[in-house]
């Protein structure tokens, strides 16, 4: 089959790989419908990870498609079935599974590198597949505007949840998000399914902050920096909001994070931490009470439920994806995503 | 009357300090016949404050006492009434009073110093008295034991309680405590009375853990570092526990919280941070979904369900004062505390 492997730093292509097969009684076989490149794809890409790409690495860890065979011990699934697979694999079995970490399973992994299928190819081999993939509604495989929406589950509607939770979003409740990425939309759209009352994007690219808005910002602040956090105060009677959501990782994005949100109140992050480490201020969260909760988005907990929304049309996150592109299109897909051309690229198999 | 000041480190004693006297409407003054030395107010005494101790500086804030006098504003307490304060005082009605985060109040502020009584003297003015005292049973009045107990609510338990609170304590759940000092001890009696199944006190004074014990702590770690890690991860299937209480606030303790939280797990701080703020690794909560919240403890929030239940018996803080003294005595009551041979010192008026 064909698959997206990256060989260094820019030098990502479509090669032909292995067919990807039942090995474990655990396991299934999906043939990919829809994949897409995640903000986190272009570290790889730009060679910023501790052991840059090497030949042959794959890569991709958002997919979704349709079940061709399964091992002996899978029950949930059946070939022909459509199933979407979070961003890693999890038993769902193990303490973590049952208490909703799946994304530290005993068992569990991610996607691509040397050892799996990466989500940007033909086909992937879902070790786990009962406690990995999700089973969709069959007649959304015909919808592509729903297959785009469903697809978001994998990762970054999953996450934007994640850190709304983790921030306390609740009814009547102002929040506020930093970071316009693909993941900040998410959180946008879900803390207004949480039903929060006030929702403030922080972010500069009115193409993004304008899909804030459709996904239910109240607020745009294009400042940054104290410029922002006076902004923010403002919107809220000088005190802050009651939850924060940090989706960018840096020094900055968790200083400004930490300073717009309320005394009590709660910042939830979701940013792979490079360089928001040094953004957090004990002696000032200390003081203020303000909790800190996030992490890698064990988005598989969050499926079942942000899946009937998605179905039942309360909530489509698909305008995310601002570019479709096929499977021989991945290079250019990664160009745009990295020279900040497209917010978030779909590729259609 | 008379009250402790403290001139300069380690020069503590009482002196002659004007009467208090109801100077605003909402103010009420309060006869004090109980009041403690905290772990916190060794900070000043050893001068370890970055404006060290200036002469006449007033201190102590905790206390309860008898209501002598109100202004014309208080509503709540009237002259005789027992009552008792938390460790700072708050109007009641601002947005972060009904928020449960008295300790952000736009007018509350600290006891002692030099605009306000500290708690460790004969009587004490209390601003927005009605925000701020909780009236307790007159009959306990003459119960030694109950009055002791209730003291505790101006500061320890509460704090013990809200760092159980910050680390999601729950039914069935297990619970580490890092720290045997009294408001990690009442940690543990706050984490019994939450329904914690295993709680596993870090320390190793046998006075201290013996009476973790009798509060409820199922085991005892007197390791410490990277064998306390183990020991803990032993008693939970390696997995580490639900909920740490980090009640120290040094780099060490708050680095074995978070390596004995187990993956999405919480820690819940209340050590005031001196050099815990380098403990928190972000990159390692990320990971591993660990929620960190905490802060300084709005006891006053938690006063009226603690207040029940220390009333009703169900529990009984009052051992985690081993001396008790009379307000002469106060110069030696710090010199027992600094000195470790009194884990917390009762002044009984």
């Amino acid at each position: 089959m064909r698959a997206t492997v990256i060989n260094a730093p820019y030098d990502i292509k479509v090669e032909e790989v292995p067919d990807p097969v039942v090995r474990k009684p655990t396991d299934a076989v999906v043939r990919v419908l829809r994949a897409c490149i995640c903000g986190s794809d272009l570290w790889p890409y730009r060679g910023e990870v501790a052991q840059g790409p090497r030949p042959g690495q794959r890569i991709g860890h958002e997919f979704l498609g349709v079940v061709t065979e399964v091992g002996s011990e899978v029950t949930g699934l059946a070939p022909g079935d459509l199933a979407v697979a979070p961003f890693m694999y999890s038993d769902g079995v193990c303490d973590f599974c049952r208490e909703g970490v799946q994304t530290s399973c005993v068992h569990g992994g991610g996607w691509g590198g040397f050892d799996h299928d990466g989500g940007q190819g033909e086909a992937v081999r879902v070790p786990y597949a009962d406690g990995t993939l999700v089973k969709l509604p069959a007649e959304a495989a015909s919808d592509d505007r729903m297959l785009a929406s469903l697809l978001t589950l994998s990762d970054v509607m999953g996450t934007g949840h994640h850190a709304c939770v983790g921030a306390g979003v609740r009814a009547g409740g102002t929040v506020a998000v930093v970071g316009d990425g693909a993941v900040g939309l998410c959180a946008v759209l879900a803390a207004r399914r949480l039903g929060a009352e006030q929702i403030v994007i922080l972010g500069r690219h009115t193409v993004r902050t304008d899909i804030a808005r459709s996904f239910g910002a109240t607020h745009v602040v294009a400042e940054r920096g104290d410029a922002a956090v006076e902004a923010v105060r403002e919107l809220t009677k000088g005190e802050g909001a009651h939850s924060v959501v940090e989706a960018v990782g840096t020094e900055q994005s968790m200083t400004t994070a930490l300073r717009i949100t309320r005394p009590g109140g709660s910042v939830g992050y979701v940013g792979a931490p490079h360089g928001s480490g040094d953004g957090v201020d004990l002696r000032y969260l200390f003081d203020h009470n303000i909790g800190l909760r996030g992490g890698l988005a064990p988005v598989r907990q969050y499926l079942p439920e942000l899946l009937k929304d998605v179905v039942n049309g309360t909530i489509d996150p698909s305008p995310v994806f601002d570019r479709a592109i096929g499977l021989d299109q991945v290079a250019e897909g990664y160009r745009a995503m990295n020279d900040r051309e497209a917010l978030k690229v779909l590729i259609a198999f």
